[in-house]
């Protein structure tokens, strides 16, 4: 057959792709869920009819979300995932032996179990002993949790939602206070071409907060524009390059220490985002 | 009415454009040209049903074709431009009061007619003293030409049509032998997302007859993935640098000597595809 899902972006912009199969779908109490397997970027997890996900291009997003904050901090020992529920984040984390523990905390379970029974090479990292599964909201987590972090990553969804308040700066606050006195923080910050808006939201409540606050890029294919933003704060270390000496793990696709620092050069559009 | 134009790359992914209002449409004798008014995008340039430049982002794409051979070179005189009918790497190259002369080759003069008339902000360089319009092919002018370029800037349509040529290792040494002994050539080479193997044929054909051949990147949302590639080659300069002391000509707002730089960074997968 020949079916499209239509992803709506705006009132004047979606993407469709051309699926092969449709292997799952199920509303959960947050949102409705669904995997699919695309014509050409393999199989995808859509939530509320957004892709979250592609196998094909899911190594871009996950290693520089979680590869830029491990390789800033010199010992990353304790790590905390808000979201994530599809694991990749997770599996990027784990690459590091410095880890001993990775505690992931998801609203929605039923994400988790979506992806362990149909991403499996996502979300490998579940089944390691490292990983620590917490099924609750993000929000109620940090403001109760009593342990310190060395690296907090906010991998959400979109900010609509149960995701919205995972861009206030209120939760920064709360995980201000979970990260150890060099701990470093960060947050999947959009496209600066198509939200711009929520993109200086995240720079901004972070720059109130943290001493150091800084935002990078990467293209990203299948999200829209490819255009993406990362933020990230930290309490001491500079975010823009990795730790002297600190070598990346081997087999990454996309990061590198000099993507590391190229990734925070900002073109003067985006910079004045972030002026307003 | 409720109308979208649907821009379909490949048999599986499409992107959907809505429109205010379809301005002008005509068949030349290369191709269906229109100019459209989208929603969130202003007005773009569809050349057979594929968006060719959009008023909101077409700044991207035409400061990083242009300023990145510009700002190599220490001194650029002479330029030609093949293709690019649409004005923007024109106006972009006129920037430089080094500037004497821009050659604008362009196969279809009808393209030039429309965005004279539809989009004036782009195609302000046609009415400069400097610009030479040459309605030809390029592939033939190239063979003809009997003067000499500092820099040459291919910007072509995809390779299909009347592009395809424009692709070729044999058209590259046409322009090797156009160029004085220090001049640089750069083209854009495509998604290395959606068409890895363009972005690693041009490389390669670049690569055989250049003493220098590198690959550089650039976000441009309204381009299928966002991720866009331009190959760069030169005779003499290093190309992943601005010259010593050359500044930027002012209001850019994508390019700036340390974009350019950065630009050429690439992530291995990126890297992996030019090593085929």
């Amino acid at each position: 057959m020949n079916v499209w899902l239509s992803e709506e972006h705006t009132a004047g912009y979606a993407v469709h792709w051309r699926l092969r199969d449709i292997i799952h779908v199920e509303q959960t109490p947050y949102q409705e869920l669904a995997i699919v397997d695309t014509h050409e970027w393999g199989r995808a997890l859509i939530l509320d009819s957004i892709v979250q996900t592609t196998e094909v291009d899911e190594f871009i997003y996950h290693e520089m979300i979680a590869h830029v904050p491990m390789m800033v901090h010199p010992n990353p020992v304790k790590v905390l995932i808000i979201g994530g529920g599809d694991g990749g984040t997770l599996r990027e984390v784990l690459k590091y032996d410095s880890v001993d523990r990775v505690d992931l905390v998801e609203i929605d379970k039923q994400v988790i179990e979506a992806c362990r029974k149909y991403l499996p090479t996502i979300s490998a990292g579940f089944s390691d002993d490292r990983a620590n599964i917490i099924i609750q909201d993000g929000l109620k987590y940090v403001k109760e949790a009593e342990c310190k972090y060395d690296v907090v990553i906010i991998d959400s969804s979109d900010p609509v939602g149960p995701a919205v308040e995972l861009f206030s700066a209120e939760f920064y606050r709360d995980i201000y206070e979970l990260l150890h006195e060099d701990g470093i923080m960060t947050v999947q910050a959009e496209s600066p071409a198509f939200y711009g808006d929520v993109f200086a939201r995240v720079y901004h409540n972070m720059n109130t907060i943290f001493p150091r606050a800084g935002v990078y890029l990467a293209c990203v294919p299948s999200y829209v524009s490819g255009f993406w933003a990362f933020g990230i704060a930290s309490k001491q270390y500079h975010p823009e390059r990795a730790a002297a000496g600190r070598k990346p793990v081997t087999g990454l696709r996309y990061y590198t220490t000099d993507i590391h620092q190229a990734a925070f050069v900002l073109p003067p559009f985006v910079q004045k985002l972030l002026e307003r």
